[in-house]
């Protein structure tokens, strides 16, 4: 069964339900739009008392149009949708888009009667996108069910392409498609999801993932909760760019443990999205100048770029730019600077980036062997060639030089135009007509190749939820030893340890542990033992009975555990997030608190993730080997880091789990310390 | 007497040095482009034979021209520039711009004989602009001394205005003069460096910053490496934004010390731009959206930013950009609190970011009254004001409210429109009329803010140079026993510390040092002691002879210190930069580099440059105390960072001085250790 949800661009019959015709009312805009983009389905206008609007004629209920309807429209004001949406229901309406407001965003009396359209709409089995949106469009068909002003401009032309965009506003995302289409941009289709009450950004996104022909999604959401969705979405393999609003509210959540407050919100949104290779854009021109990238079939093969320019300057902040964005500048081979050496000019460059001058320029023969020379060089991933006041009569040039390299490499070509477009009035329908994506600067070409590349770049292996070492949560107040014992049955390094019956038996546990001992107050609740005097090291049987005693006046137990050598202290956590359990890994111990530097990645994760987390952060650096240290046992620690987030993965959501200090050894790693705190009771 | 670089945009004579006739010359241009934007000067070809060049009689040399010649264009071929040179020189011309290339970025040859042209023209009290660049413009006067084909097109209208802009490169500095008209930013002068072998960038932004009426200066630079210019540039008080080129040429240094490694490239830039309240842009858009703030007369009191817009998302996007670029985000005060809940309608929001919907805006009263209680708060220092699909029929109505408030209140009011223009074509022209800066996004409208406010605020106390505690420098190849003696006359806190003579003065001098001392092998040229054993802690009377032993046997003297206690490890040192001396501040000992988190800044400094470095990096959080530890002695650290700042003041540039650890004791701080390079000799 196909995605009810593709009513929403391909509907093939649409009710308006409260169309008007006085002219400037919302409810009419629909139909009036309808007419004008020359959609081809079935409209009906519905409002109680029938008549005609804008020619066409009008039921008094969605029940009543004459044929079915695939996609129900509703304008009607609030208190009106709970009928409306009974009448779709009976109707058999598969998906209903309700512009109304007046719900949720305006406070507790909206949102009881949001979720009263919620559970009529889930009873009766129709989905259900809004409220407070402002449509849909399915490009192609001419299927504007939207109000935006965006489609009354008598100069608005649609223009389909085979990119989609979804945006939670409906407004920004109008503003954005008219942009998106004054460069251009072809869309196939655009859906608003305003409250998302029932149908989100997310799901929306996934169902676009399955049209035909898509090659690229463009996203503007505001809340990002379901990792699931969001997992799905990055499997589908369509490239992704989202912009994901609300950076501001990061770091809000009140949390138990160090990895709660680490690991906190837009945080867990930035590093969810680098590890599934969706594209995070911070602006609107951001979004857009990936959508062109995304809109030309050429993906790059690695992440090597050749800059040709026409002027130095252009050349640096080309090259600035992939430093930047965490792309090289390619080193060319021998054999392209010798055909760039017959070319330049002395005053020009022969490595990357080429200045090939505006000389080169003015010979058509020569600047397309140049930019034939550094395309095929095997080095090349990607060119992008910047051109500053590039006129009139250089265009046609230009674009049959770029257009013929592209195609004959296979290779993602861009260009930067930095000029007035008056100079060059051509110029951007001639690019754009020749599949090259142009930018008004050269950081701006990179930036968009930069996340070709991400979306392009090899999938790493892909971690599998649910490890067989699953074990079940530990109780809710599990104390530090009853969790390393748990740690320990799936073969996590904990330190030998037991706790002591008596001080006399502390003597003895400390004989077992080999003479030297840590001795740890086990106190329910102690979060910070060592500040609270709970630690005690370098416990010998001659101190243990007196350690012993001053340990269990703190109220409870006293662990003896085996005293690990020094190494390097590492902090391993997992702490809820709205898209799911967030493992962070970063330097542990003290310096948990002065570096706030952590690495985030969604559960589950592989050995690549987890390698990858050491390497941004400070830990890979104390691993190496401070100062003529001994290099620590990298390879243990990944071990220990999977084999946790595999032992955690059925447990039930909203624990947080702190092992700090993990201490990374010469050989081998060792958990000496873990705290967990249960999922908060609903 | 006034600058001689006013010629450059307003020279009242030009004589253009291999001026001409034939089509498509570049000799021929700038005499074209003269006459096509009413240069009302004297314009005088020079061509060996004479002759005519477009209806102007030419003559054989500057010399020959029958009027004063106060600005020369050298458009000849590189071997002819010498010559040209010698002409100007002999005619008593001021300032010559050469054009031509084939000079230093040729290679040695060209540099050889860019150094010709130089000693000429220095020897000749002749300024030189170039080689290898595109001229000047003057272009309130027409004064079009260019090549560019920027000013070949039909359309390209020079647009004056209170800005000026200053370029390294060529081509890309008119692109960008080309978008700057095409957005209707004014520009009075634009001057193009090229290889900069005598006037720099930094020079003529200087002489600019004294021109009646300059409101604001942009500039494109690669080298920036005159600090004193630097400074001088700041201290005229004109706004300023730089784009500065060349970021991924950072760390390429080599250098003797950590604070040598830490203090390199781009990080200095980024550091002293900050410090002078430089505006540094990332691209040729930021700049431009600048310079449209800079445009206005403006400025905001704080950063204190309210968000007025007719969409939801617009706001959110407001509010992420306001904290990225540390603005705040105003809290409205309870009277405008009560206005706009008169106002906005339930769906929209009356907090900060205002959502006043467009239904508000649908009606010009409501919206100048919800704009004038935000706008007139005193809450707030500046308006942020987002519209999406604004239609032709609202402009006019927002435009006369914006323009409006932003007269009544004084703040600077900027616009964010994001939509295509055809849906508003005359909105852009209004809100340029009306001097509100609009921008296609929120972002870029609240980055522009964050410029404003950059360039704004209060400045802080100025350093005065040359300190009073100021003392000759160390010799070459100090000891850190003899650093320390040096460091000990100003008053700089090291600790208690002799060399010993032999074994038996060892324990005398542990004795002297408290009964526990630290022993250390001062042995020039070893930097890592601590790694090459050359440290012992904790010796006492007891082991201070075999102590004695062992460092003297690493082949220098045994410096015998008290030991200090346990305290918080601070880097700060001194390194050399092409600004001049860079102080460095961040956490020391192991952790320097382990977290390459240091503050820089330009000496001189104040006491608040100091606690602002301390408050950038973990510095801060480490004196603060962590779990638990003392609170350990700022203000001391503060008082030794100025002290030696003041200390070094007239030390000779380049030397390098690594001050790791100072610990910072709860109360005072000692110099653990020294280490001190003096300048390579040339």
């Amino acid at each position: 069964m196909s995605n009810p949800l593709r009513a929403l661009w391909s509907a093939r019959s649409v009710a308006v339900v409260g169309a008007s015709a006085r002219p400037g009312s919302l409810g009419r805009l629909p139909v009036e739009y309808l007419r004008r983009h020359g959609y081809g389905g079935a409209v009906y206008p519905v409002r109680p008392d029938g008549g005609e609007v804008l020619g066409l004629p009008a039921y008094p209920s969605v029940q009543a149009c004459p044929g079915p309807v695939e996609l129900a429209m509703l304008l009607v004001s609030a208190d009106k949708v709970p009928g409306a949406i009974d009448d779709c229901v009976a109707a058999g309406v598969p998906v209903a888009i309700v512009c109304s407001s007046g719900f949720a965003e305006t406070g507790e009396v909206g949102a009881r009667l949001q979720d009263e359209i919620v559970a009529k709409a889930r009873a009766g089995g129709l989905r259900l996108v809004g409220p407070n949106c402002i449509g849909a469009v399915g490009v192609e068909t001419g299927l504007v069910a939207s109000f935006s002003p965006l489609f009354s401009g008598a100069q608005t032309a649609l223009v389909p392409g085979p990119l989609a965009f979804v945006s939670q506003s409906g407004a920004l995302g109008y503003g954005t498609v008219s942009l998106a289409f004054e460069r251009r941009i072809g869309l196939g289709q655009v859906v608003t999801t305003g409250n998302e009450a029932d149908v989100t950004a997310l799901e929306a996104l996934c169902a676009l993932a399955e049209e035909p022909g898509c090659t690229g999604l463009l996203g503007y959401v505001e809340s990002l909760t379901d990792g699931a969705a969001l997992r799905r979405l990055a499997a589908s393999g369509v490239p992704v760019a989202l912009l994901k609003a609300g950076r501001s509210e990061a770091g809000q959540r009140a949390a138990a443990s160090h990895t709660g407050a680490l690991a906190a919100g837009d945080r867990v949104v930035d590093a969810a999205l680098r590890q599934l290779d969706i594209v995070r854009v911070e602006d609107v021109d951001e979004l857009l100048d990936v959508a062109q990238a995304f809109a030309q079939p050429r993906r790059p093969a690695g992440p090597r770029v050749a800059v040709v320019t026409t002027s130095g300057g252009s050349g640096i902040l080309a090259a600035d730019a992939i430093e930047r964005y965490d792309l090289r500048l390619a080193s060319l081979g021998p054999q392209t600077g010798a055909v760039l050496r017959e070319i330049v000019p002395a005053f020009g460059a022969t490595a990357n980036p080429v200045d090939v001058t505006a000389t080169v320029m003015g010979d058509p023969s020569l600047f397309d062997r140049a930019l034939d020379a550094v395309a095929d060089d095997p080095e090349v991933d990607c060119v992008v060639a910047c051109f500053c006041v590039l006129t009139g009569d250089d265009v046609a040039q230009v674009v049959t030089s770029l257009e013929r390299i592209a195609a004959a490499t296979g290779k993602p070509v861009l260009a930067a135009r930095t000029g007035a477009e008056h100079l060059a009035p051509a110029a951007a329908a001639a690019l754009h007509a020749a599949g090259i994506p142009a930018y008004p600067t050269p950081a701006r070409a990179v930036r968009a190749a930069a996340a070709l590349w991400q979306v392009s770049r090899p999938r790493r292996g892909v971690a599998l939820p649910g490890g067989s070492r699953c074990i079940p949560a530990p109780a809710p107040g599990a104390t530090e030893a009853e969790l390393k014992a748990l740690l320990a049955t799936t073969g996590l390094p904990v330190p030998r340890h037991r706790i002591a019956a008596n001080r006399d038996d502390a003597v003895a546990a400390v004989a077992e542990a080999g003479g030297r001992a840590v001795c740890k107050a086990v106190v329910p609740g102690l979060l910070h033992k060592t500040e609270a005097g709970g630690v005690v090291l370098d416990v010998t049987e001659a101190d243990a009975a007196a350690t012993y005693d001053r340990l269990a006046a703190l109220g409870g137990d006293v662990l003896v555990e085996e005293q690990v050598d020094q190494g390097v202290e590492v902090l391993v956590g997992v702490a809820p997030s709205p898209l799911g359990p967030v493992l962070t890994v970063g330097p542990g111990g003290v310096l948990t608190e002065v570096f706030d530097d952590v690495a985030l990645r969604l559960l589950p994760v592989t050995a690549h993730d987890v390698r990858e987390m050491i390497a941004e952060t400070r830990v890979a650096s104390l691993l190496a080997g401070v100062r003529g240290r001994t290099r620590a046992d990298a390879d243990a620690l990944v071990e220990l880091v999977v084999r946790l987030a595999d032992t955690v993965a059925a447990w039930p959501a909203g624990f947080e789990l702190d092992l700090n200090p993990v201490v990374v050894l010469p050989r081998g790693a060792r958990i000496l310390d873990a705290a967990y705190a249960a999922p908060p009771e609903e």
